[in-house]
């Protein structure tokens, strides 16, 4: 039943065999790793305005032109530093990878928490701004935006489990459809202002600033603005997915990217600066830009609901991105092992899942809002850039190839400028959330590093050399001690004695009752008796109504006839039951015995089942 | 570590010989059994008052005291009904026992449930009205209403835990502190006002009412009024709680509780009345009389600690009843066994817990706003009231005992009473909140059914007839067939394979390992032949990645050359972390595969601890 609706929701399990099929080409990775960076633009530039417009009004328009130049440049000189990264990971060459080979081991660390965090908020951001897109454009829906984004959230999330190809399929022509609209947008709001003739007026009041434009008020803005800039990484860590030959097409997919990037950033913010976009919680910016250039026709919704479903696809990207990521620490034994698992459709589920309760959770906390994500957003992002190219720096300068000075000067660029805006983005950003961001970093770098310690631990006592298996075995050659379990007489209990006395002789068995009133003590000696099995049977009272304590006490005790070292073996019946809500109606005592006696590297626990008809 | 926390909290185990020390005598017991019909006072008055007021203004107080009066008479009634019921059930009479004994099982369970959610909402009710006497003498605390109510909440859970007596104890002097000083208040607020002539003015302005004084009206203010009428069950239910000679000391306590309840809650709807007390979401009606009465001194605070103190105190019946009256019901297989077993400090811990949780979750849902609260409560202790009259008079008609006329008399007149009340709690309250009730009511009566029938089945199911054993004997006369899981080659694994080796024969074993990918396969292959392991080992290739499916496949194939009706014994490894967050870094596959693998009758498990150095 529960396969059923897996199977539908899901689709049917993927052989390892299939997973090859799976890859990608340049048409179909494009939308799938590049749909985060191309759509940043409906919030990236809103951002900018958000600091600009309420401190100066409306001369904040000239000056966003210019901070969303410095973005674009950012964008172009990582584009630059990451095909570099590309060419030299073609197994992929995330952050992570990067920053552990280049720079040691916390470094590589720290770039996976913060990639981990940027991810996660991508997700967050992508999904709410989607989500603000719709309610914009219909407003009666401004009340269930939570809803709204989680359902969204939902819907990716299935997305991702039925696999990559299929995702890329789903995702690929709405990613399309709104690179065209936007093009379409800037082009048909130049002609009308500047062929046409429209004077554009501002659908609302703007603020009367009451500071002047000041080099810190720039920085921010760009800082704010850089929440557009994920998306880079995404595509060299992700160089497998790509069809042969990966690494030119994942290098087509990122300069494709640039271009798109720049085409629809640098236009949208040129709108915004004509057209007088004011920022707020209920309507966007792209929708008043939209509305004005082409009024409430069927233009407009149509760019609206393309850019909803480009923000949400855009979520895609770490859904492609942090699953590979997470699988990766978990194969360097950063991460639990389950991370490196693929799924039944050859995705990473447990990725996945992760990645989708922890958005899910930003959502519902910061009740959809994209405006109030963004403070714990880029710090992430930008720090393992910075780690990023760091990294390849440091490889240039260790390495000895020819004309490694070339290449050192693109990726020193990168290091330099991504050190900048990380400590805009930090000093700025501080108060409003970053800090939440940073801290979780620091608690992620020291959960990897203990789940690594215990790994190294766990593997190091298992290790098995040829010399150690006759002294392993030793142990072993003792008598055979079976200690039964008996609630009460019934059939459970004596297939479970039965089966002990398959298993071993008679005189090395007792059957062991703990009852917890005297009355129910005479009861089962008397049956017993009356019964005739021929094993002799303990009784125990449990003054304190404990179960297990008085069960680990006799097998320490000289009554128990056992020498030190002897393995004894615990026999429990256990019910199985049909239906999943009938186990709270039994005690889950086997439980609880199996937890705490199998602390003791003496003591075996039998499970002996007896199913219940329904 | 964690035992030592409880032990601080709950304090040390006590053996089931010091039960009876537990018992109460009268003093002890009016504060534990009475504490809720005492208390409620404080928001019972109030109730009247909110639907009167609003609806006719000022002239509501002439009619407060006859709403009042009518509650009182009630009271008297239900007292004189539940004397008869405690000399009738000198084990416990709740509702539940009379229902079922002389009514039958499905009006049993209807009071069972009834009770449940009568009792869970005195919890809610009587900690928000505490918090709101708190919140009105401290304004400042009004918005850590919800914060205070889950804090209170928590210590009486914490000292029900620690055991009947103690919490007696914790309980008794508070509740005798607020009887003194409510009697105090209404003897200073008559002599202020009679003797020294001191003319009321009501603290906030009373609104003006729209209506008449109607008798749907007055109808609608008895109903809100009942809230406080629950606590009388719980004495007949007590009654073995009580020290020899039991039912003549829970017949005084329900005397003196009736004798309290008529000064305390008749002068303090007399007292409203005069003042003018306005019922109000911020300040409480008993609040703004005894501050007209004592002004803002230290009398004034005195009764509002009192009253909060002993309004959480009230909460203490439910927490003395619902954790008794489940472990009846659990005797009688309606309810989970778990509900009839004691705890370290022989309180019912599991009926504790329940009722914390289930009074959390309402407090935290309602805001802990005891009016909003209010409408779902009172219904269901009067479903139960009326189903206990019904069920006693149907004693009486059926006895052949001498009196019994008079007998029935009282019961009948309490029958229609409450049934009355019934209708009428019902007619005016269901759409506020008593639907509610009502579905929770039906679910659990189901759901009571459901369980009693899954228990019936497995006792038929597994009883044993000395004629069973030989045949029950017979199934187990086969081969031993082990099959041992091997996910790699370590000592783990190793251990599992000599433990056995160790019971078995080696022909019968074969170990099983499941790869996920060709080259493991091959690797377990060749370190198998390289340490020389006596047992074949069999590598089954799971492309689809699934651990348990290959397994139960294999077992049922031919290729295991066991018989149909073989048992077959599984052992599986089990790496034994030092500390619980480890586990989460290790796959769950032992779990998993015991979970289905026993719901097949022929397979056993047995897991070996491999225990992990820390």
């Amino acid at each position: 039943m529960s396969n059923k609706i897996k199977n539908i929701l899901i689709g049917k399990p993927l052989a390892n065999e299939e997973l090859k099929g799976e890859k990608l080409n340049v048409f179909w990775g494009l939308p799938v790793m590049a749909g985060d960076a191309i759509s940043s633009v409906a919030y990236g530039v809103e951002e900018i305005l958000w600091v600009l417009v309420p401190a100066v009004g409306s001369i904040a328009y000239r000056q966003t032109l210019f901070v969303a130049g410095a973005i674009v440049v950012l964008l172009l000189v990582l584009v630059f530093s990451y095909r570099q990264t590309i060419n030299s990971y073609p197994n992929g060459g995330g952050s992570y990878t990067v920053a552990k080979e280049n720079l040691g081991e916390l470094p590589g660390l720290a770039a996976c928490a913060s990639l981990f965090v940027g991810y996660v908020l991508t997700v967050a951001v992508s999904i709410c701004a989607g989500t603000a897109a719709l309610t914009s454009a219909i407003p009666e829906l401004a009340a269930f935006k939570v809803p709204i984004a989680v359902f969204l959230l939902g819907l990716m999330s299935v997305g991702n489990l039925r696999g990559v190809r299929e995702s890329a399929r789903i995702f690929a022509i709405p990613t399309y459809i709104f690179i065209v609209s936007m093009l379409v947008l800037i082009a048909t709001g130049l002609a009308k202002v500047y062929i046409f003739g429209y004077t554009p007026a501002a659908s609302f009041e703007i603020p009367q600033g009451m500071g002047d434009i000041t080099l810190f008020l720039l920085v921010r803005a760009y800082a704010a603005g850089c929440a557009g800039l994920t998306g880079v990484e995404a595509v060299s860590n992700a160089v497998p997915n790509f069809f042969h030959p990966a690494q030119k097409n994942a290098k087509k997919v990122l300069s494709l990217l640039a271009l798109f990037v720049l085409l629809i950033f640098g236009g949208t913010s040129f709108l915004a600066t004509i057209f007088h976009a004011v920022p707020n919680y209920d309507v966007t910016v792209l929708s008043q830009i939209s509305l004005q250039v082409f009024g409430n026709g069927v233009m407009y919704y149509i760019l609206q609901i393309a850019t909803t479903v480009i923000l949400v696809m855009a979520a895609n990207t770490s859904f492609a991105g942090l699953p590979t990521l997470l699988s990766l620490a978990a194969g360097d034994g950063y991460a639990p092992r389950q991370f490196a698992l693929r799924g039944g459709r050859l995705g990473f589920s447990n990725g996945i899942l992760t990645l989708s309760f922890a958005a899910g959770l930003l959502i519902i906390v910061y009740k959809a809002e994209t405006h109030d994500l963004v403070p714990l957003y880029a710090i992430g992002v930008f720090i393992a850039f910075t780690l990023s190219q760091l990294g390849m720096l440091a490889k240039w300068i260790k390495s000895g190839e020819k004309g490694r000075l070339g290449k050192a000067l693109v990726n020193g660029v990168g290091s330099f400028m991504t050190v900048v805006t990380v400590v805009i983005i930090a000093s700025s950003k501080m108060l409003e959330g970053a800090w939440i961001s940073l801290v979780f970093i620091a608690v992620l770098v020291c959960f990897m590093k203990m789940v690594r310690r215990h790994y190294d631990d766990v593997a190091r006592q298992l290790k098995l050399e040829a010399a150690d298996i006759a002294k392993e075995t030793e142990i072993l050659e003792v008598d055979k001690h079976m200690i039964v379990i008996v609630e009460s007489l019934n059939k459970a209990s004596l297939k479970a004695i039965n089966y002990a006395r398959h298993l071993a002789d008679d005189k090395n068995i007792v059957a062991f009752n703990i009852s917890v009133d005297t009355n129910g003590s005479e009861k089962i000696k008397a049956k017993w008796e009356e019964c005739g099995i021929p094993i002799p049977l303990v009784v125990k009272y449990s003054p304190f109504r404990e179960i297990v304590e008085p069960l680990a006490e006799y097998i320490k005790s000289e009554e128990h006839e056992s020498n030190p070292g002897d393995m004894i073996t615990v026999v429990m019946p256990q019910f199985v039951v049909g239906k999943m809500w009938e186990n709270i109606l039994h005690s889950q005592t086997s439980y609880m015995i199996r937890r705490k006696l199998l602390h003791d590297r003496h003591i075996a626990v039998i499970t002996v089942p007896y199913v219940l008809d329904e």
